[in-house]
């Protein structure tokens, strides 16, 4: 049985200040605590409302984990992790950079995506949504277990960076027609301005996904779509 | 100012029972109203919060739209529009079927994509969320104004299909070395189980996105980003 003062704390775990304050973020479902687990991450803590064998636990019954969940359906488990401390960026492999995006399904799907060619560091400007957001640490399904986000100036950051930096935009040219340079940096813009002009000034070189026609089309794609468009030609032998 | 009944009938067209009963669904947000009107649909009426010069309107204040939304925070703008009539599925070009995609975001987004490459016809099993659905005309953000959903039996309708069917799997040959039919059709599936088996055994081609490595990954990609990678690659010259 959980006190008053718990069930409190771990729902205001909700808010990026108090995971700050706590330095602690929660994972909910079996298949995102696994993914900590396996990926070595030692849970604080972990209600669950079945029997695990992965790791230890303390049962608790689907009334208390409608008390705690930070969704609207609880799922049967809920885990409180550790924030990672701060690591500084160094790398000599491709990398995303993403300026402003402000959905959480949007930067956990990029996460998952980035996981899966392979893609271990994200630059994120300081006004990203927070990586260890639940929703965002959901939608990873377990992927930001395994890739590094970064919080940054973004134009600082880019300022001083030196591999070739590409960037998303609606003018620039086709994506099928760019040579990506294998430890280059690709930046992506928000859901609703695209890459800030502040940014766009340290582009080297300006990428678009032309559309279909020059007839009636959406003004822009999804910015998960987007990613996924220029990772699968980057990626693509 | 609206009628009590009139706000309960509003609200009631989230649901998909009450939309095929009256023959009516909720589009909201300026883009989104704005890009059917530009489609050639005539909206059976439009609230709005502020002026508005292409279409004509009722004006309302924030407290009523607030009371009709279909969403957490109503934008400044709500119109309810005619279903369109059941159209019988033809094509000689290019097309995407979806086999029980069930989150509307996805299939939000997977339209809007669809919508950019000139993909005109999109078949979904019947147990497909409705592309009528509130949160799917959101994230459309107005692409469902030009592109075609048919819902019918999948099975059905692919043993009768002419055209080569390709279905992306978790096994099968990398999307970069399938040469595309112009006119196949691309099969998707759901979120959590991938391509059913019985729709399975109707592909002619299957299709994955290979991940980086054999090392740790996600167990698979999000259903809009995968169709994404796939497309970029077909509507690649």
């Amino acid at each position: 049985m959980l006190s008053k003062n718990e069930l409190k704390q771990i729902r205001q775990l909700a808010s990026k200040k108090y995971r700050s304050k706590t330095g602690l973020f929660v994972a909910e479902g079996i298949k995102v605590v696994r993914e900590f687990c396996d990926s070595g991450w030692k849970p604080q803590v972990v209600y669950s409302v079945n029997e695990l064998d992965f790791v230890s636990f303390t049962k608790v019954d689907k009334a208390t984990l409608d008390k705690i969940t930070h969704f609207s359906t609880a799922s049967s488990i809920l885990a409180i992790f550790k924030l990672p401390g701060e690591k500084e960026y160094s790398s000599d492999e491709f990398s995303v950079a993403l300026d402003s995006i402000s959905d959480p399904g949007n930067l956990g799907t990029i996460i998952r995506l980035c996981d899966w060619f392979g893609i271990k560091n994200i630059i994120c400007s300081n006004d990203t949504v927070d990586c260890f957001n639940p929703k965002v640490v959901q939608s990873t399904m377990g992927s930001i277990a395994r890739v590094n986000c970064y919080y940054c100036d973004l134009k600082a950051f880019l300022s001083n960076h030196t591999t070739p930096i590409y960037g998303a935009c609606l003018e620039g040219i086709p994506y099928y027609t760019q040579d990506f340079d294998a430890k280059g940096l690709l930046v992506m813009g928000s859901e609703s301005h695209g890459i800030s002009p502040k940014i766009e000034k340290l582009l080297n070189k300006k990428i678009t996904i032309p559309p279909a026609s020059d007839g009636a089309h959406p003004e822009s794609l999804n910015v998960a779509v987007a990613t996924a468009i220029i990772l699968g030609e980057i990626y693509r032998p």
